[in-house]
């Protein structure tokens, strides 16, 4: 086994983020589950944006969100996702380059367009998600360089990407390249959603060892268990992955990793703005002190500085500058 | 004289920023001056932006920030600018009618694209902005609509829009429709260096009295009048418009209407952010209070409040609710 071209390779949906404040009453009125993520098509689209108050453009995706985080803490990277030949796909791919992740998938030509996700922020920092996929879900299993997916120490997946079937293949395909060359598999389950129409395949990867790390949030581990209590529910995945992460909002989180538990508690912060991305920046910082092959209580304590971090501004993307933002945090 | 349709129309570039913070270093790495605005063709954006960090996309334009200030006050508006029928196109027009602003330009097909401006923000909240004008600079004459003109109580022009041919044929024809109809015409010199190119013809308009209220920054006083001392280029300007601002950042601003003079201290803040827009929506707070016919102090107190607002934050679209705010800081 040579030594990893890239700490982490993910694959994930290429998504541009459009953000704008809304009021709880325009998020009942539009009929929508907040809190949650609903996959639209184009025309849902065209009438959800009319409906939006003025908003921003930052670039998200959940496993992209993660891949930043790791950038800027210093890990190299690469991600795979389909962008479509137009402006927002350039502002997808600018920004994922900008941050120093290498993003060599071609843009795809003609319709749909690049994928965007409709972002109703209410003034608790709550984010209501409503997702085009988009040029995202056409993603050729071709596109994949079975050789990056080999010489990277971690393959990473989003479970939002499990829907699309050209994905869903490349990600398989991913998954048994990774395993071949003795690399790590982590898998986030993503959303409750997700979990009802998949959670079949999502066990049979589990039960057959496929996953070496797997990243839940607690309504996810009970969707994906069956289980409503939270004890019961990590303990029946106990021995399937070798590390489990169950991040619990402002409860903190829990990880299991062997036979060693451990938890941290939320990193506190002066106020929540937008909680987009707080799952995707716990996995980044999980997953750099699990590269660092840190304690696993140093792995959670990077996780909720990280998910601190992106929770205290708009957008998914990190801000601060975490690698001086984790120093001072972790000696303090 | 029938009652205005709108309180204010305005004529003006159909930007979105690209905005992303960068260090001093850059700055000078890429030869700009700082604090600045530059044009930049098709080629000259997309090296920049290969250049530029992470960004995130938020509507601008120095007219249609104004009037994004004025519609969150209440005041009832519509903008006349030019984008292309693109992505970027569809959301500047997304956010300008997302608050309220009648926004009827057809958007151009073909190339060039919507116009974007790169904006580099400096950790001390100062912007570098490089211009590519786009779509922006084709804004026909015949976009104008006269009737929208003559009902509108005051017609607002920005300077940067003096350069392209067309546009300019359509301001001067605005003008025109406002003077007949016994409007008031507000315009901004906006920048240095389009004074340096046009301050002949802006220098003629302000004698011939075809402007009613004058926006500029120290600098753009001075390059008008060719006066280099604050108040002796206050005092050339004396009788030729009825109204004159002068923003002078963290020394506040100073107005004359009339025989009358008044001055404002910059509005205490927190934190400098970012100060794309600063005059924009100093302009929109004072226009507010001009259209309610408040006293020159508190027109002046307005623009204070509103400019305090846009560079608390990233971006020169207010995100506050301005109406609070200066509810909140009229009566403190």
């Amino acid at each position: 086994m040579t030594a990893p071209r890239y700490d982490v390779i993910a694959i994930g949906n290429a998504i541009v983020d459009v953000m704008a404040a809304a009021s709880d009453e325009l998020i009942e009125e539009l009929g929508m589950a907040k809190g949650g993520m609903t996959l639209i098509d184009e025309d849902g689209a065209r009438d959800l944006y009319a409906a939006m108050g003025p908003a921003r453009e930052i670039s998200g995706g959940s496993a992209a969100n993660t891949l930043a985080g790791l950038s800027a803490l210093g890990a190299q990277c690469a991600f795979v996702g389909q962008v479509a030949d137009d402006q927002l796909g350039a502002v997808f791919a600018h920004d994922i380059r900008a941050v120093g992740i290498d993003f060599d998938t071609a843009p795809r030509a003609g319709e749909p367009s690049t994928a965007r996700c409709l972002i109703f922020v209410t003034p608790d920092g709550q984010r209501t998600m409503n997702t085009f996929l988009g040029a995202s879900q056409f993603l050729p299993a071709a596109a994949l360089d079975e050789d990056a997916v080999s010489g990277a120490g971690i393959l990473y997946l989003e479970g939002y990407l499990w829907d699309p079937e050209e994905p869903r293949a490349a990600m398989r395909s991913a998954i048994a390249a990774a395993r071949a060359a003795g690399r790590k598999v982590a898998f986030t389950l993503s959303d409750g959603f997700v979990i009802a129409r998949h959670g079949d395949d999502f066990r049979a990867l589990i039960a057959d060892g496929q996953i070496d790390i797997l990243f839940a949030n607690e309504a996810e581990l009970a969707a994906l268990t069956g289980e409503d209590d939270f004890e019961t529910g990590l303990a029946s995945l106990e021995g399937q992955v070798e590390t489990l992460v169950v991040t619990r909002s402002d409860k903190g989180a829990v990880a299991m990793r062997g036979g060693e538990r451990a938890e941290v508690a939320a990193e506190p912060i002066a106020k929540v703005i937008d909680t987009t991305g707080a799952g995707d920046l716990f996995a980044a910082g999980f997953l750099f002190g699990t590269i660092r092959e840190e304690a696993l209580a140093v792995c959670l304590r990077r996780g909720a500085i990280a998910a601190a971090e992106i929770i205290s501004h708009y957008g998914a993307r990190p801000e601060a500058d975490l690698q001086a933002l984790m120093a001072e945090r972790l000696e303090g």
